[in-house]
C-alpha cells in the first residue's frame, strides 16, 4: 500500500492512548481547583476537532462546554472564560498566531489552559499550565479529556472499560480500517480528482471531520475546491444546487445524529447519480463492541480519508505540503 | 428602482419596531418565572439569524445563552434545555417540519418558548407559549428580545436611548441604504450572475448574514454556487484555493469582530482582483449615532444585499421563489 508505515501508525496511536494517565491526573487537578465550564478552543482544523469534542459531551451532559474559535476569543474576548474556566488546544507547531493571543487572553482572565502541543519548546507549551507534548493524534487527544471529565461526572459509566478496549484493539483496528478503505480510496480519487467543486455532507461527532478534511485537506493541501454542508443544513439552501451530476460526499456516523445522515442519503439516492456514501458502519473495527462504535466514528473516518488522500497526491501530483499563502504571507 | 416599494418597507420595519412593548413584556413574565439559560433554536436561515443574536449578546453578556440547530436538537436533545430555559424561534410558514419537532421536544422539556410565526394560525403558533405574529424582520425581532435580556440584567444600559433613536430614523435610515447602495447592486449583479463559485467571507454579527446569504439566497434562490466562510478561519484552509480571479465578496460590519473583516481585506487586496467589499461604513444612517451602528450592521448589509437579489433575479429570469426539491419532495 502506497506510503503506509503500518507499525509506525500502530505505534503513534498506542503512544497516544498512553497518554490517558497523564490526561486523568490532569483534569482531576484541574477539578480539585474547580472546573465551572469547560471550553474547546481552536482555528481551522483544531475548531472543527473543538466542535467534535463539544458534539461528543453533549450527547451526555449538560455542563457548560462550549467551542470557541480562537480569532473571535482573541478580538472580542468571551464573559464564560475566567477563574474556574478550563481552557483546551491543541497545536502542532505550537506558535499558531490566533491561539497564541487567545491563550494569553484567556490566561489574563484567569482560566486553567491545557495544552496538547506538539513540539514542546514551542512558545504556546510554556503558556499552558498544562501541557502535554506528543505528536498527532489530536482528536484521541481532545476525546480522551472530554471523556475524563464525563468519567468524573458519572455520566459516562462505560469510561473504564471502554478505554481497556481502545488500549487493547483501537491502534490495529483503524489499521484495518485503513487497508479495507484503501481500494476504495484509489477508486474515489481517481473519479473526483478533477471535480470543479465537490460536496462534503456530515453531521454530529463528524460534522468537524466533514467541515475539516472539506477545508484543511481538500482546499489547503490539494488546492481542490470544495464545500463542506452539515446534513441538518443541506436541506435548508444548499439541496437546491444539487444536480444530478453534482459530486457529493456524505460521511455517515455511529453517534447519535445518525438519523441526520441517513436523510441526507435517501435525498441524494433520489436526485444524484455522483454521490457517494462513507459509512463507519461499513468498517469492521475487530475488539470494538458495537456500543464503543459511535465514540470511534471520527477516527474511522479520518482512517478512509486519510487513504484518499495519499491517492489524490498521488494522482495530481500536488505535494500536500505545500502553501501559497499560509505563514508565507503577511495579512 | 426594481421592484421598490418606498413606503411598505417603512411601514414593515416600523411595525416591528413597534413590537417591542410586547417583547418586553414576555421577556419580563419570563425572568418572573426564572431563566437560567436562553436558546435560540433555528435551521437554515433561522438559524444563521439564531447565531447573529448569540454573537450579539456574548459581546456584552456572560449569561448563558446558545444557538441550537432544530434538527439536531430534535435527534439528540440537549441536557441544558429544561426548566428555566428560554426558547426563542421564528418561522414564517409556521410549519417547517425540524422546528416542530425541536419545539415539541422543548416543550417537553418544560422549557418557556417564544415564537415569532408570521402566520398566526399555524401549528408552531399554537405551540409556543408566547407568540408574536408579524410578518418579515426576523433578525429585527431576535435582536430585539436579546437587547430586553440584555437591559434587565444591566448589560445594555444604552437600551432606552438606542431604542428611540431606532424608533424614530431605522425604518427610514434602512431605506436610504437601499437607495444609496442600488446602482452598486445592479453593477455587481451584472458582474456576477456567471460566477462558476463565488465566496461570501464574513465575520461576528455579519457571519449569520454571510451565511445565509450564501445557501439562502444564492444556493437556494438563485441556484447560483456559492460558499461562505467566517473571515477568521478563510485564514486556515480556503485562502489556498483563491486565485487572481476568484470571486469573493467580503462583509464587514461595525461589531466588535470588525478587525477581522479587515484582516480578511487586507489579504485580498495582496492576491485577488476579483474581489468586493461590502463595508456597511460606507452607508449612512441618518439619525442613528455611531455608537449604534454595530448593532444594526446586520440590517445594513441585508438592505444592500436585498438590492443585489432584486438586479439578480432580474438579469438571470429565475424567479427567486422557485425551489427544485424543498417542500415539493420527500426525503
Amino acid at each position: 500500500m502506497l506510503k503506509f508505515d503500518e507499525a509506525q501508525k500502530i505505534q503513534s496511536i498506542r503512544g497516544a492512548l498512553a497518554l490517558r494517565a497523564e490526561i486523568e491526573s490532569i483534569v482531576d487537578a484541574a477539578l480539585e481547583r474547580g472546573v465551572r465550564n469547560l471550553c474547546w478552543l481552536g482555528i481551522g482544523g483544531t475548531w472543527a476537532s473543538a466542535q467534535q469534542a463539544v458534539c461528543h459531551m453533549k450527547e451526555r451532559t449538560g455542563m457548560e462546554t462550549f467551542a470557541i474559535n480562537a480569532a473571535e476569543y482573541a478580538v472580542v474576548g468571551d464573559l464564560r472564560i475566567g477563574r474556574g474556566s478550563f481552557v483546551v488546544f491543541s497545536s502542532v507547531s505550537g506558535t499558531t498566531t490566533e491561539v497564541v493571543a487567545a491563550v494569553e487572553r484567556a490566561k489574563q482572565a484567569d482560566a486553567m489552559v491545557l495544552g496538547f502541543v506538539d513540539d514542546a519548546d514551542a512558545l504556546l507549551a510554556r503558556l499552558a499550565d498544562y501541557c502535554i507534548s506528543y505528536p498527532g493524534n489530536e482528536q484521541l487527544k481532545f476525546f480522551m479529556t472530554a471523556d475524563r471529565f464525563l468519567d468524573r461526572a458519572g455520566e459516562l459509566p462505560e469510561y473504564a472499560e471502554m478505554y481497556a478496549r481502545f488500549d487493547r484493539s483501537l491502534p490495529e483496528a483503524l489499521v484495518s480500517v485503513e487497508k479495507a478503505a484503501d481500494p476504495f480510496a484509489a477508486a474515489f480519487a481517481a473519479a473526483h480528482k478533477d471535480d470543479p467543486l465537490h460536496y462534503f455532507v456530515g453531521a454530529g461527532t463528524l460534522w468537524g471531520a466533514t467541515y475539516s478534511y472539506a477545508m484543511c485537506f481538500w482546499e489547503e493541501m490539494h488546492w481542490l475546491r470544495s464545500k463542506s454542508i452539515h446534513a441538518a443544513e443541506l436541506f435548508h439552501g444548499t439541496l437546491e444546487v444539487i444536480g444530478e451530476d453534482t459530486p457529493v460526499t456524505l460521511f455517515i456516523g455511529e453517534d447519535a445524529q445518525r438519523p441526520l445522515g441517513e436523510r441526507a442519503a435517501r435525498f441524494l439516492a433520489k436526485v444524484n447519480r455522483n454521490y457517494t456514501v462513507i459509512d463507519t458502519r461499513d468498517y469492521e473495527l475487530p475488539g470494538i463492541d458495537t456500543a464503543f462504535r459511535g465514540a470511534v466514528s471520527h477516527l474511522v473516518m479520518r482512517a478512509v480519508t486519510g487513504r484518499i488522500d495519499v491517492h489524490l497526491e498521488a494522482l495530481t501530483g500536488h505535494d500536500m505540503r505545500l502553501r501559497r499563502y499560509y505563514r508565507k504571507l503577511n495579512y
